[in-house]
């Protein structure tokens, strides 16, 4: 074992402590809550600064309140190397989706001053805002805000929980909204060597193949339809012979039927998609038992690696519509269309990763991130941004995420043997 | 034309009156509301009284509260022939449904008395109570409490609107619910030569076939469930891979489609079949647009004339959920399943109404029942028993009802016809 992986090893107690203090304060007797620009996120970043304090970094904000934590390297002209996540949650959820980011950039820089190892560049560790849409209805604000990517009238946005404005709660947290709205981010991307993000994997692939780590190969972009209906035409079951029946039911059915056809299709033919329907209701004032149901709303997400494939999807969606109509007399209104381009991955420092991955003797795969992160914004800014994921139990969004240290600790060798490689 | 057939047609103004009065009297400001045993329902039953009385036929009521008015026979001893349909509507729903068939009858019988024919038999007009499930859960329960054939716990069900039971709904109305718990049916099913009802068509068909009535072949029995439910799992779209899925909106969407390819494959080989998803939703507490869903609540209401094929239907339900469970990783449970047994029509009345519909010079045609009718519950306890449908358009259950005056007047007609012939 060589110094730097020594250094890491000898901080596991540092970063196991980091994830429970940061746990305790931000705890809301059912899981974590660390709303967007909220209490536990204030806090979050509070302890994020009090710890970078005391290893002797340098701490700065933003003025959409993102955290900042340097560690000065040789050159101090070259582009910088930024490491960063979240410290958001979403209401309830759980300790380690974000903040695992922003405990691995610290314990990586704590271990390389540990270690003696001064980088070649720059290295910030960036504690992000207001990651988890759930709060203001849109992604990542915090990345986008320091791109000076904030999408229109974001600042006007509401969060769920009481209805104050972004604009609103920047300022209560000490930012500047009036600098955000006008000027250019305050990160120039020319000056941004990499963007690298740990973060715990959502889904149960790395705990399925006994896997502690996985290199990202790209962040699925995504079409999605947030009220999508089907209109048909009321009437009793009873006395509508089937040659007058426009049922929304089997209208709507028969797409999702169409969906699952294609996700065969796609996967077969070695393509990358998924779907969901996340909603689909009938209309809980008018429908019964005994009535052929004349409208039903539902929601749609469609997911891909493959920008081109994810156009093609929003001609189809059309297409599939247009056929259900013609046989079925219904009618589909699909609504308003979100789209969000898929986040490249960095093919060099992919292959950097790998490599350390081999000399590590990490056991480690590819994996496609099925879920948003703030890399896909640094990544849309032309940044060169890769992802380490963490196997991690029982998904994320909830209480029962379970990241274990051991595994937490591999990722975080793996980042700190990439930051001497720059 | 006949001297009969004259009488009726003099009793056109007579019908229009008894519908217009009818209506003004529970007309609520939107369509017609006589919920069972409720306020509506008590005029329209007065009305009749009042009525018959006027035409000097005899006036009785039973423990039920369902209403009799009678023409005596040459033979009073003899099996007698009722003629019925019931008082009730849905809220908000149109002056026809039900009302048609005791109009109808006493209309008939006007015509019997002006024409100076005195029938073989005793003819009653029965104005039936309660035959709308949407009041208190279960259908035709006057001409079941009639027939001594009410449910277990009916007269504990509880009316929809205001929560109050049955048995207690019947006291208000001056009737007996303890004689209907502890006694016999008050009708003696061995003394009802036939039972007769004219009702308006529910769905288009008479409509779009340019007829103005049907002579109704059977009333489709039906398999309902009222409140299945398919469980998956909830996930994060993002990070949940297909194989891991248990996607409970897939769940049911293919089991909809699956009961679409039998309606295909039942109605290519000639048989009667239909179904309904009344109910289709997910749960609004939980699903959100990038959440797989891990339930899904709906409703089946499976019609056939095929007391077979609706048996091994049953058992064909839980194929299809067996088969989706195994591919899917959802788990069905498909909850109570109510069954009514199909309707059949007595086939030497329906021959003599076609010998009716010829004489007459009637366009008729014949036509399955989609809907339930108090018919069902007379077949089901072994009377002889015929339907006429009247042509209506819009549907029934809503206040654009549309039976024209002219067409009723046929039914009648041909109803007036064939009580000459018992």
């Amino acid at each position: 074992m060589d110094q730097l992986a020594r250094a890491v090893a000898d901080r596991t107690q540092f970063a196991a402590d980091l994830f429970e203090e940061l746990a305790r304060q931000t705890h809301d007797g059912i899981g974590i809550t660390r709303a967007s620009y909220g209490e536990g996120e204030q806090k979050a970043h509070a302890l994020m600064a009090e710890t970078a304090r005391s290893l002797g970094l340098g701490v700065a904000q933003d003025p959409a309140c993102n955290s900042y934590f340097t560690l000065p390297g040789k050159s101090r002209r070259a582009p910088s190397v930024l490491i960063g996540s979240h410290l958001d949650s979403v209401a309830q959820g759980g300790n380690f989706d974000g903040a695992a980011g922003v405990v691995a950039g610290l314990t990586a820089l704590a271990a390389l001053k540990d270690a003696g190892i001064t980088p070649s560049v720059d290295v910030t560790v960036m504690g992000v805002r207001a990651e988890e849409s759930a709060w203001f209805g849109v992604s990542y604000l915090g990345s986008r805000a320091a791109l000076g990517m904030l999408p229109n009238g974001a600042l006007e946005a509401k969060r769920s929980d009481n209805g104050r404005s972004l604009a609103d709660h920047i300022a209560e947290c000490g930012g500047d909204p009036e600098a955000l709205s006008s000027g250019p981010g305050v990160l120039d991307t020319s000056l941004i060597r990499a963007f690298l993000e740990p973060h715990i994997e959502q889904g149960p692939v790395l705990e399925e193949r006994e896997t502690p780590v996985g290199i990202v190969t790209g962040i699925r972009g995504n079409r999605r339809l947030p009220s999508a209906r089907c209109f048909g035409r009321y009437a009793h079951c009873g006395g509508e012979p089937r040659w007058n029946r426009q049922d929304a039911v089997i209208g709507v059915s028969e797409f999702v039927m169409a969906l699952d056809a294609i996700w065969t299709e796609t996967e077969a033919g070695g393509g990358d998609f998924a779907y969901t329907v996340g909603k689909f209701f009938t209309d809980a004032k008018r429908h019964a038992m005994t009535i052929v149901n004349g409208e039903v709303e539902f929601s749609l997400d469609l997911r891909s690696l493959d920008p081109k494939f994810l156009g093609k999807m929003e001609g189809r969606l059309n297409e599939i519509a247009r056929n259900i109509e013609a046989r079925r007399g219904v009618r589909f209104d699909l609504g308003q269309v979100t789209k969000a381009a898929p986040g490249r991955m960095d093919t060099v420092i992919r292959n950097s990763l790998w490599q350390g991955v081999r000399e590590r003797e990490i056991k480690a795969m590819e994996i496609a991130s099925g879920a948003a992160h703030d890399s896909a914004a640094f990544a849309a800014a032309g940044v060169p941004t890769a992802m380490i994921f963490i196997r991690n139990a029982h998904g994320s969004h909830n209480p029962d995420e379970a990241m274990r240290i051991e595994d937490f600790m591999v990722a975080t060798d793996l980042l700190a043997w990439q930051l001497t490689r720059f």
